[in-house]
């Protein structure tokens, strides 16, 4: 049987994982296929760390020009990350007429229109199922099977390390500190956890959603992003109390030609599907006009997850070479124009410190009178300090109260989050 | 822009819901393909029923072979149901040149393979994903994303209309009879429930499981399959109590050379994330080697989620027709000879009536230990009734020591079911 050649650019986690993917599944991978498939070359930086079992399988090289220049190679994997570099290997891979597939996010939501013009240009596949949930096969189905239908709304849960640190203090009461040592110990965080925490991570996934699910084309600042690390566990037990988790959502959210796209914690109602997501996993939440919810849940990272997403797209472009054909992955583009909102209308959660009860409470009304939103629930936690849901509000008014409220005499907020309830009211 | 035609065999609920989803997303649809969608001709016994929506866009014809005759129609939608004039309708279809799509899961089960061969011989496509679970995508995830990847286990809720009494059991206490009153009600279930409550349904559909996620071609008959109409709130609530809930589900497990396939009630423990879902929603659990535990939810029925099902195979077709080319959709087999189980190894709850309880307790410790199974856990319900749960034991095992308690003096078997825990003890 003839082999198809592969080339990995990089060998760290993922490329691992590609390589073991590939070389442990091979039965299965060839009898779906006229060919085997081969990794004929791993470029790395740094030989001197490459083991015995890659360097014994595969040509370890240096210079990726040595992979663009090889006629024999069919599809490139770039399982590198960073952007510039690995921009130039795929920008080179393409010209050459190489399918590419890539795991990397923050190229694709930063230059994913443009290396997927190229790709149309020179009839070559470029796809990237695991730049968004790991091992969850959500562009594909957002692209294959939504293909007859309109979404509507996409929740994700897209980042492991902020899933895994909010369940630690859900479920153990950890403090923030704690329970981001814990995952740093058990490899869910890195060192520097910024990109995770602070939303960036799954900002871009979720401009690589809007496209993929709605045909928006988006740029990462298009994305309302706000972290986690500012999250206090008293919140947490104060909304499960009242029946919430609290979760580091990407919401996605259209409603005719308004759509917002943002990342932030919200309390969710228990009840809802993604509720029970916990640890580091994934999961993302849809809701389309003719299939209505539905939920796809799994590892959003990992070495094999990860792997096998990346070689799904290998097995794909290679069935389609053996047919002389390619897909154009992000292939569907919304027609109409869409208004860009920083968020849609939600109730929000607020914990306010009051000294004077009677005049903080009348000021706090006050405020909130002004901007149309009235309490549908206020409980106090402790002495001096309460917590409200309110009625459903814009961003704007939200943002103004608590503008407001930052010069407001004898009262403090502490906390705000929006409340995601499935059916929102208006 | 020219049109592919398509002819729909069928007006129930799903050929409607085809019909409108085509009809309502052909912007979206049209948008992703060099041809747009149109009905050329629908279909059916008795026309005088179809009304101005479907007749005036469509052309009405009660013979067959006028579909199969035509020489302009590309596709050929079967969603009829039933099995012998379904088979020979595609059959015909197949032989002129015409790639088709059926959501026909009795048909598949059946006559699945066959079909398909007849399909790769004709070198059309023939697909069907709405045969299982309706709106979840769970077919094509497992023959595209699964391609590289083993898959070990697939667990499913594949029943809405046993899920949904079930569900309400549980929830609000009642028993079998007015649940399914309810269901009936609501159109959860039909006059006659017993394809559904009986497992016959969620038996087929694992039957299509089997072969798409492992590869392995079953008969219905190699399928262990038990209803749910035995059912006792009783269990239910003790279940609750001990931390699980009661889930009809279809379990296919593959342990090496070892599978098996079976529809049943299981206690499953709460935290497992097909404990969540609920009233009559679908679900597919998987666990892979390489990519761990996924879950796919959703709608398993209902007129627009298996319609847009149906339409994305439709699109599919279309796009492989634009290259001239078709997919054989089950596309896998094992190459491995597996051996066939009744049920892999799990412990048990059992619950009793035993009327002399140091005589009786003597007779079912007896019992399981002449099988090599010991009680884990035992408890009282009320005088004279107990439950035990059991450490893992064989299906044969389990069989014995209830046949045994049918003539035990002074212990009566009242009611008993596998648990399933995510970690199998051996």
């Amino acid at each position: 049987m003839v082999s198809k050649k592969i080339a990995i650019l990089g060998l760290g986690t993922v490329g691992q994982g590609v390589f073991r993917v590939l070389r442990d599944h091979q039965a299965k991978i060839t009898s779906q296929l006229h060919h085997s498939l081969e990794v004929k070359k791993i470029f790395v930086r740094s030989p001197e760390k490459v083991t015995e079992e890659f360097s014994s399988q595969a040509e370890i090289v240096t210079d990726y020009q040595e992979i663009i220049a090889d006629p024999d190679i069919d599809i490139v994997v770039e399982v590198m990350g960073g952007i510039d570099f690995a921009k130039q290997c795929i920008e080179g891979a393409l010209q050459a007429g190489k399918a590419v597939v890539t795991a990397n996010k923050d190229l694709i939501c930063e230059h994913g229109a443009a290396l997927s013009q190229l790709a149309e240009t020179k009839e070559v596949d470029l796809r990237f199922e695991a730049a968004v949930a790991g091992g969850i096969p959500i562009l594909n189905t957002l692209r294959n099977s939504f293909a007859g239908d309109e979404v509507t709304e996409i929740l994700g849960i897209l980042n492991g390390t902020s899933n895994f640190i909010i369940s630690e203090m859900t479920e153990n009461g950890s403090s923030y500190q704690e329970a981001l040592a814990k995952a740093q110990k058990l490899g869910f965080a890195e060192a520097d956890p910024s990109a995770d925490v602070d939303g960036l991570d799954a900002g871009r996934k979720a401009v690589i959603l809007a496209k993929m699910g709605f045909g928006i084309s988006l740029n990462l600042d298009d994305v309302m992003i706000k972290g986690i690390s500012d999250l206090n566990a008293l919140d947490i037990e104060i909304a499960k109390n009242l029946g919430y988790v609290i979760k580091s959502l990407a919401v996605l959210d259209r409603q005719g030609e308004n759509f917002a796209c943002e990342v932030q914690s919200f309390l969710l109602e228990k009840s809802h599907p993604l509720a029970m997501v916990k640890q580091e996993m994934n999961a993302v939440y849809t809701k389309s006009k003719a299939g209505g919810e539905m939920m796809f849940y799994g590892p959003g990272a990992g070495e094999l997850p990860t792997g096998v997403a990346v070689v799904s797209d290998i097995i794909q472009v290679a069935k389609n070479q053996e047919n002389d054909d390619y897909q154009v992955f992000a292939n569907y583009s919304l027609d109409e124009k869409v208004h860009l909102s920083a968020q849609a209308n939600y109730p929000y959660y607020y914990r306010l410190a009051i000294q004077d009860q009677s005049q903080g409470l009348k000021t706090l009304f006050d405020l909130l009178n002004q901007e149309g939103i009235s309490i549908n629930h206020l409980g106090n936690y402790q002495e001096g300090m309460l917590y409200i849901l309110t009625s459903p509000g814009s961003y704007s008014a939200h943002q103004e109260i608590a503008k407001q409220l930052e010069s407001a005499p004898g009262v403090e907020l502490l906390a705000s989050y929006p409340i995601f309830k499935e059916e929102k009211e208006d």
